[in-house]
């Protein structure tokens, strides 16, 4: 197809797809004259993953143009190309207070989770024990273990979504549209559950 | 204690302070002198509270008004007053689809939660239904059941924390503060057990 065509399906507007080619972040088409070239469904399917990254998941141009040149580099690496795309999906925050740290680093080893070094994910939550800690709410980081033990139902889902994607630009597009869109329905049906756990235990008389 | 002394013991700026007198917030100290009063410990936590609705959980002075309102009049109505707390963390999308909001509730029928009507959360949910469905990922939602039994979980850790309180004023505001930084603690420890799992599922040979 040509560039009305990739646009028109794939949603993304003609300038959008040029500033994406001359930036690397869309392979080039089969030149067909001098200025025309042809696109295929590799094409779109790499729009639909560039738009998720950023539209869904916030990421700017320079993190995507990096998630992209690990996936287009020749790997077996599944794993690594799965963690590189989900760090980007993290807000770690600037600072971090190395007590709070070492507690969660003591958190995941209680837990038999054996995580990657500098993972940002353990920044933001170094940064709730803070938080909570200035609240005057601790007794909250006694009872992480059992949100974790949750969390380990939500990620063996998570992976199971990955892993029924055709190929390896559809597991990382469902990495970020599962865990993007995966964030907020967590914490809806979390509000629900809370109303109706709620509802039980305090029923009207 | 003085008004000085429970804005350093809270660490509420005084004009705040008197703002929140002002707008019925805060109740009104013993009158000591025409301008002294005299404040105490339940000043302190209502303060407390307050900064917590705001800081944490986002809200409006006009809905902090309202929940104390709420926590103020008499009643033995405890899942009444949670849930007024609880509805105001959710972010409500400004428009549904009504298809989208049948799904939600065919869900919710289908794991046996009897929700409160209207609740904001079913909205929040029904608006992931809608961008999992544009996006091309609409296997998500037949995904969902698995989060739901996650989020019981994580429902009967909150409600617990919230129980352990010793009067109402401290049960709403474990639910701010648990929910807030609960939020955040989950999103970390997903995005942790993601790691982990998909370096179980795929080792580098």
């Amino acid at each position: 197809m040509r560039i009305a065509e990739l646009s028109r399906r794939s949603g993304v507007a003609m300038p959008t797809i040029k500033f994406y080619l001359r930036e690397g972040m869309l392979p080039p088409g089969v030149r067909t004259s001098p200025n025309q070239a042809r696109y295929d469904e590799s094409h779109i399917r790499r729009l639909r993953l560039v738009r998720a990254m950023i539209d869904l998941g916030g990421l700017s141009v320079a993190a995507v143009r990096e998630v992209l040149a690990t996936v287009d580099s020749p790997t077996d690496d599944i794993d690594g190309l799965l963690g590189t795309v989900s760090r980007t999906l993290v807000d770690a925050p600037a600072a971090v207070d190395p007590d709070a740290m070492d507690e969660v680093r003591a958190l995941l080893d209680g837990l038999g989770w054996d995580c990657p070094q500098g993972h940002p994910a353990m920044a933001a939550l170094a940064a709730v024990l803070t938080a909570a800690r200035d609240l005057g709410h601790e007794r909250i980081i006694a009872r992480l273990h059992r949100f974790a033990a949750a969390a380990e139902l939500i990620a063996a889902a998570d992976l199971d979504y990955v892993a029924a994607a055709e190929d390896v630009d559809r597991m990382l597009e469902s990495v970020v549209v599962g865990t993007v869109l995966g964030d907020s329905a967590i914490i809806a049906l979390r509000r629900l559950a809370q109303a109706r756990e709620s509802g039980r235990r305090y029923p009207l008389r």
